[in-house]
C-alpha cells in the first residue's frame, strides 16, 4: 500500500508532542562534548524496547529489562530515558548494576517519580567503571534545558565514533489525523570497539496500545536494525526504544491489520530503516553501501545465513573496498554458509543488473569490465538466487577499508 | 607419552623413500615462476585425504573425491598427485571438471597408469577458466626432473601469496624402525582471495593400512588445519593429503592403540601442527600469533564456538594489531558466541598469566599496564574459562592489520 509520507530533512526534525529532550556535558570521558541526554515523556506515553542478544549484556540493559517487566506488554509507566556516551557500563559486574540503579534513582528524585519509571542506556568503553557521580552531576543541566526542539542535539550527544548525527522524521495521515514520527540513532558498527553499540530511539504522537507497540518494536527491529551489519560484532548494549505519546487523537491502534494501522507502521519502518541504513553508511571506514538480496531459499533463515556469510567475509569486503570484481569470493561465501544440501549448480548471482554467475559457474556472457563498472559505484546491490524455494531476505552492509583498521586499532589510544 | 622426535630444519628436509617430486614452470598465471608440481608415488603406497566442506568445492576436489572412491578406506592405487598454482579451477562448472579430468589423463599417459590413479589439486583465482594446455605442457619437464630431494622446491612451487615456504620433517623410532615424516603446506588465509586455499601434503615411509590411514587423516586434520583461522573464509579448494609409502619395514599399523602406533601418530601430528601454525604465522598481514584456549565448556563444540567467535571478531583482531588491551571486546565476543544458557558471571579470562576478568567482570587486581605488556608480545595466549564443564579446545589465529586489507584489496590488480 503506497503511503503518502512527508519526509523531513534532519535540520527540520518534527517535534513529537509529549516528548521533551535535554542534553548536557557531564565529562564522562571527554571534557568538551555533550555526553548526557534525557528524554522526558508525558503521562499517557507507552514505551516498548528490544535489546541485544549478547549474553554479556550491559548493566543498563539488565536494568531496562527489569523496569519494563518480563511481560510482553509495553510499559505505560515509563517517564524518562537517560543516555550517556563514553562508557558502556558493560563487563562491570554488580558495581555496574549499582551504578545503573543509582542513575535511575537520581533521575527519579529530580522528576518526583519512581526509579522504576526510568530507563538507562549507556554506550562507550566496555569493562571500565562508570563515573556515576559525573553522570549525576549532569542531570540538573540536562533536565533544565529539556525542550521538544532538541532532537538534533540529542542525535549529536549520543554519538561516539559516528562521523554524522543520524535523525529522520516522517509525517503520515492516519484516519484523518496527521501523525509525526521522529527517530535518532547512533552506531558505526554493530558493536563499537570500546565506544560500543547501536542505540535507536523513535517516538510518535500516535495512540498505540501497549500490546500493539510491543509487537511493533520486534517487527520494526527485525526489518531495520537487525538487517544491518558492519563487522558482525554484536554489542553488549544494542537497543531500540519506541515511544508512543498518545497525543495525536487517532483511534487507539490495537492491531496492525487495518489500512490506518498499516500506514502508521510503514511510517515507523521508514524511519527505522533510514536510521539503520545511516549506521551502515557511517560504518567505520565504509566507502561503499552494499545491499544484499538473497532469494530462492527454502526458508528466510537460510537466506539470512547466506547474506550474513557474504556480508561478514573479510575477503568480499576488501574486494568491494578495492572496486575489484573478484566475485568468486562471493560464491565461496555462499558455499560455506552452512546450507547442508545446497546444490551449487542451481545458484545464480547478479551485481546490480549484470548477470555474473549462472548454474554455479561464471556466466558465459559475463565480461569483467561490466563487473568493474558496477564495483566502482558507491552503492551496489548483490543478488544471489539459491534456486531452492520462495524465501527472500535483504540486508545492508559496507566494505572493509584501511580506515576500519585505523579506527579500531587506534581508537582508544 | 613423550616421543623422541628428531626435528629437521626446512633446509634439511628428510626424503621419503617411495616419493619423488618434480616441479616446472607452466606459465599458468605468471611467466617467471615454478607453478606446477607432481608427486610420483611408488607402488605399495597408500593415500588418504580430507577436503573442504565448502559446497562450491573446486573441480579438482570433486575429481579427487571420485578417484579416492566413496568408501572410508584410503586408496592403494593412487600413483601421482598434480598441483597447479595460479588458478583454483573453482566456480568453473562442467568445463572445469573436464579440465581436471584432462589433467589427470595427461599425467596418466606419461606415467602409463590410469587417470583414476591421479589426484589433481589447484589453487589460485576462482571463477576463471584453467589454462589446461599450458598446464599439460609443463608435465614433461616436471616429471623428468622428479627427485626424492625436491620437497623444498615443491613447498615453493605451491605458494601463492605466501611469504615463506612451509615445510617440516621429523624422524621417529617405531618398534626399532626409524620412520621419516615430511610435509609441505601453503596458505596465508583459510581462503586466499583469488589465489585461494590451504593445501597440505604429508608423506611417511611407514607401513600403515588404508583403514588406519583414513582414520588418521581426519584426526590429524581436526587437530591441526581445522584449528586455525586467519579470516574465517573457508576455501573452495582446501585439502590435506597423507601418503604412506610402506618402505620403512615396520609391522603394518592397523589401529592407533599401541605405543608404536601412538609414537608415529604423534610424529605426523607434530608435522601437521607445525605446517598449520606456519600458515597462521604467515597469515595475510599478520603481526601477532594468538593461541586461544577455551576451557570449562560443556562440550568441545561450544568451546570451539567461543574460540572462533573471538578469533573472527574484527574488533578483537584490530585491538591485537594495535597492542591495545581493549579486552572488553573479547568478553563481548564470548557473549555472542551462541551459547544459549551461558552464565556470564561464571566466566574468567587470562591474557597469558594476567588475570583480566573474573566472574564476568574486570578483575579487581587487574592493571592495564599488565595487559599492555602482554599485548606488545608477538605471541600471546588468551584463556577463557566458561565455568560450565570439562571440555577444552585450542585454536590458533592472528591479528588483522592494514596489510591484510592491502593484500586482499590490491592482490588481483
Amino acid at each position: 500500500m503506497p503511503v503518502n509520507f512527508i519526509e523531513t530533512p534532519a535540520s527540520q526534525l518534527l517535534s513529537i508532542p509529549g516528548v521533551r529532550i535535554g542534553v548536557a556535558q557531564a565529562g564522562i570521558r571527554k571534557a568538551d562534548r555533550k555526553d548526557l541526554t534525557v528524554f522526558l515523556l508525558d503521562e499517557g506515553s507507552v514505551v516498548a524496547a528490544v535489546f541485544t542478544q549478547n549474553k554479556f549484556c550491559a548493566a543498563p540493559v539488565q536494568v531496562c529489562r527489569e523496569h519494563l517487566g518480563q511481560s510482553r506488554r509495553a510499559q505505560q509507566s515509563i517517564r524518562a530515558l537517560v543516555i550517556n556516551t563514553g562508557n558502556a557500563n558493560a563487563g562491570t559486574g554488580q558495581l555496574g548494576l549499582d551504578h545503573a540503579q543509582q542513575t535511575c534513582q537520581a533521575v527519579a528524585e529530580r522528576l518526583h517519580i519512581d526509579a522504576e519509571q526510568v530507563l538507562p542506556f549507556s554506550t562507550g568503553v566496555i569493562m571500565e567503571s562508570l563515573p556515576v557521580d559525573k553522570l549525576i552531576s549532569g542531570l540538573d543541566p540536562a533536565i533544565s534545558n529539556a525542550s521538544p526542539l532538541h532532537w538534533s542535539q540529542a542525535a549529536q550527544a549520543i554519538m561516539t565514533t559516528d562521523t554524522v548525527a543520524k535523525a529522520f522524521s516522517v509525517a503520515v495521515d492516519v484516519g484523518g489525523n496527521r501523525i509525526s514520527v521522529t527517530g535518532i540513532s547512533k552506531g558505526a558498527g554493530m558493536i563499537r570497539p570500546n565506544m560500543a553499540t547501536m542505540l535507536g530511539f523513535i517516538a510518535t504522537d500516535a495512540c498505540i496500545s501497549s500490546d500493539a507497540l510491543q509487537v511493533l518494536a520486534k517487527e520494526v527491529a527485525d526489518a531495520s536494525f537487525n538487517r544491518i551489519t558492519v563487522d558482525g560484532d554484536t554489542s553488549t548494549n544494542d537497543s531500540l526504544t519506541l515511544v508512543a505519546t498518545h497525543k495525536a487523537g487517532n483511534a487507539v491502534i490495537n492491531s496492525w491489520d487495518s489500512a490506518e494501522a498499516s500506514a502508521l507502521k510503514s511510517a515507523l519502518l521508514e524511519v527505522a530503516q533510514y536510521l539503520a541504513k545511516a549506521i551502515v553508511r557511517d560504518g567505520e571506514g565504509a566507502t561503499k553501501f552494499i545491499t544484499l538480496e538473497v532469494s530462492g531459499g527454502k526458508t528466510s533463515q537460510e537466506c539470512l545465513a547466506v547474506a550474513y556469510s557474504i556480508a561478514h567475509s573479510p575477503l568480499v569486503k576488501t574486494a568491494f573496498f578495492a572496486s575489484d570484481p573478484n566475485l568468486g569470493r562471493i560464491l565461496a561465501a555462499v558455499g560455506y554458509a552452512g546450507i547442508a544440501d545446497l546444490d551449487p549448480t542451481l545458484v545464480d548471482m547478479y551485481l546490480d543488473e549484470v548477470h555474473v554467475a549462472t548454474s554455479g559457474a561464471r556466466h558465459p556472457a559475463y565480461q569483467e569490465k561490466e563487473g568493474q563498472r558496477v564495483m566502482q559505484q558507491s552503492e551496489i546491490t548483490i543478488k544471489v538466487l539459491l534456486g531452492r524455494g520462495a524465501a527472500v531476505q535483504t540486508i545492508w552492509t559496507c566494505d572493509l577499508s584501511h580506515d576500519y583498521v585505523t579506527i579500531n586499532a587506534d581508537y582508544r589510544s
